[in-house]
């Protein structure tokens, strides 16, 4: 079906690079599409992956050049000129063009874009260069086809002719008015089937979402999602047509947004580059920060368990289930907060369904506690059936760990489920390192409701 | 911009249908778009939803119909007879249809089939239903334009004429061979400054990738990725083409495989069902299997502090930092396993790369133990200074918990960080339960290290 990059062939083309075996290469890369070729290369060493990228076509080469990892592309362009690297970015949609330009040292930046060939195109990445990241500004190519309302069918397939080099992909036609501000869209199927004096006023469909330049990109996704979009008209201030942003861009948002989502819940920070090019020190640094705040919240437990010295002392054997106990309330408040996170993130839940959450949590986290309880009573049974290890009260122990591991499970459960749309409610992201966090804060109060219980229970047995 | 949904207008929605004030509803919807119109619903209760729902002209109500909740639909589609809802499913894409029919009671499904007036329609939606569920049979719509290699430009757009209407959304048509054979596509920009004589075989493009039926979901989110597709053309094991697949249907596969695999990171096995919607028992299934599990695995931490039952005894102030050196063991394993489970699953890492990862983790995890280490040395020798709470020898106790950390810090992760590359290389899912089990792992070893580091340093001091 479709390529599958693999070992063999890894080998193999390694070989050609070292015998100079150009043919055989260049045979290997007809049969390619360029997100396969930079497959390859990113594979490769920055030495096999540079002699085979000189080997491509002007029109495969910049194909290829988005395909390839960032630090990969950084070396390879490294040892372009500035015109080089002008007449590979002549060949890309201003988007990608733009993207490339802003990998590059600054110095740098500038002279590229002067040795830009089409003036257009310089103009339409210079402007591209202005917008904030994670915009839709940044996030738009400007290439599109747009006609005016008052244009005939026969006037647009005219003008997609002429831009039908520039244009890659293309799904519409934008209709504008005589100050280009967005009036509407035609889709090519409408365009294929009216007759040639139509006019485009006519025919075209003035219910079009649209997104400013300062949008954000995950708002973007999530409008592109629920309106089953392909592509998104961009207009500034002023309501005219600025750009336009396509889906594909939008599902490598999506992917971005997921991993952010999944690295804030173990209590990492956000980063944007790939984990094999993440140098040492900002790997410290994104990691280090919320280690430290969630280990000096910690440290409460052993102020927590200070005060239940005395008891520990007499009762050596309590310590015993001090791990136990706390994870199984981690446990269970990972759980709960996952399943809340992702919900909101689906937009399954608001914060309006917070009392019908904690109903629920509230059943499910009882339930869960009294079986963690029972298999807790049971082992401790059971073991104390064979051996000696509990002492002649296993049963009182028995019955302080079970009844804890019911707190505590179903404590780890509220506070996991209810923390999320809390911090959602209060403006803050409910993802940011919410399961550990649930972890410590059920840790410490784990911690004293088993040495209270325990205080309760065994009062004159043991305590 | 675009439609926002917020409690001033549900409240004014819920007060239309208490007066029957049709006409401001009516009002209202006219503005809509489908995907908006269900928002609303999804937020109304089912009767107030329902009453809605009936003012709906034929066309937007099954446009509507698949933006609505699944138990909402559910409880709709309920009070419809089966005519009504082959009357609905009509209107509908195949793959909706399907998918629609696919929810109803088994002994309704033939029918609702058999009341479709659409003959093509009504086989189209049967053919769907034999696919297995997450495969590209399931996914696919049937609904496309096919045009003959020796057709002309102008058959070509005579038949997208015909096709309009079915065919709701098209970006290209599909050029196959006698045999219905897939040979390739036709972009409609392609199409629309094509002459009119010219034959298809002269212009469409061959290079074109396709999945088969059986071709699993997540796959084809990768490959529609990979290559940037907005559309994927479906073939059977004779190479004919069957179907579609559309890019917003593989976005909410993707959106659904990154839920499953945070919930499986949290030991939750994964689902299908809207939070909301899980039924209680449901939940408890899907949740207490992984709780068990590791409450047993957990259970290994009594058994290994009862080893050291005796040090315990002697010294009962090493149980005060149990929770603090296991917790912190268990946030930086989490904290690895996440990071590297994010990059297996955007393939920036393979099996081939786990020497670069130990390497690269060793020397983090070093870094990390050392700065956790040093905080936890300096936390003890802090409150020494004004409370003697940790008696004559703290210094010594501050060492013991200062270089456990190291130790358990590191070893935390490591196993976070390579469990989930040798998980994958045997092929088990490296996302299932990692963080947590990665936890138990790191919790029992994690108090092996901290009481052999405790007798050998405390040796002959409190032990």
């Amino acid at each position: 079906m479709q390529f599958e990059i693999n070992t063999g062939l890894l080998d193999e083309v390694k070989l050609w690079v070292e015998n100079y075996d150009n043919k055989s290469i260049q045979t290997l890369l007809q049969d390619l599409f360029p997100a396969d070729i930079g497959e390859v290369l990113n594979h490769l060493s920055v030495e096999e992956a540079a002699y085979i990228y000189e080997l491509l076509d002007e029109e495969t080469s910049s194909a290829v050049l988005v395909e390839l990892k960032e630090d990969l592309r950084e070396e390879i362009l490294a040892t372009f000129s500035n015109k080089e690297i002008a007449e590979e970015l002549d060949n890309l949609d201003s988007d990608d063009a733009a993207d490339v330009i802003n990998e590059l040292p600054e110095e740098r930046q500038n002279e590229v874009l002067s040795h830009i060939e089409d003036i257009e195109q310089a103009s339409d990445i210079a402007n591209l260069l202005t917008f904030e990241e994670g915009t839709a500004g940044s996030l738009m190519a400007k290439e599109l086809v747009q006609v005016y309302h008052y244009d005939t069918v026969t006037t647009c397939i005219e003008k997609i002719r002429q831009q039908a080099e520039t244009v890659d992909v293309m799904y519409a036609v934008y209709v504008v008015d005589d100050k280009e501000r967005l009036l509407g869209m035609l889709s090519l199927k409408k365009l294929l089937i009216a007759q040639p004096n139509t006019l485009i006023e006519e025919i075209y469909d003035k219910d079009v979402i649209q997104v400013t330049t300062s949008a954000l990109s995950a708002d973007i996704a999530d409008i592109m999602q629920k309106y089953d979009l392909v592509v998104v008209p961009v207009i500034d201030t002023l309501e005219r047509l600025v750009g336009r942003i396509t889906i594909d861009d939008v599902v490598d948002v999506i992917r971005e947004e997921e991993t952010d989502e999944a690295h804030k819940m173990a209590g990492i920070e956000t980063f944007d580059e790939p984990y094999m090019n993440m140098p040492f020190i900002s790997m410290i640094k994104k990691r280090a920060g919320w280690l430290v705040i969630l280990f000096i919240g910690e440290t409460l437990t052993a102020t927590a368990m200070s005060f239940f010295e005395g008891q520990l002392a007499k009762a050596v054997i309590l310590a015993l289930f001090v791990p136990l106990i706390i994870s199984s309330g981690g446990n269970t408040g990972s759980q709960a907060s996952t399943l809340i996170i992702r919900a909101m993130a689906l937009g399954e839940i608001t914060f309006r369904d917070w009392w019908r959450i904690f109903k629920k949590e509230l059943v499910v986290g009882l339930t869960l506690g009294f079986l963690l309880g029972l298999i807790g009573f049971l082992r401790i049974a059971l073991w104390s059936t064979f051996v000696d290890i509990y002492g002649p009260h296993w049963m009182y122990i028995g019955i302080t760990v079970g009844v804890t591991l019911v707190g505590v499970v179903l404590w780890g459960n509220l506070a996991g489920s209810l923390l999320p749309i809390l911090l959602k409610r209060i403006r803050l992201d409910p993802a940011v390192c919410s399961a550990p966090f649930v972890a410590t804060l059920v840790d410490v109060t784990g911690l004293i409701i088993y040495f209270t219980a325990a205080t309760i229970i065994l009062r004159g047995i043991l305590l």
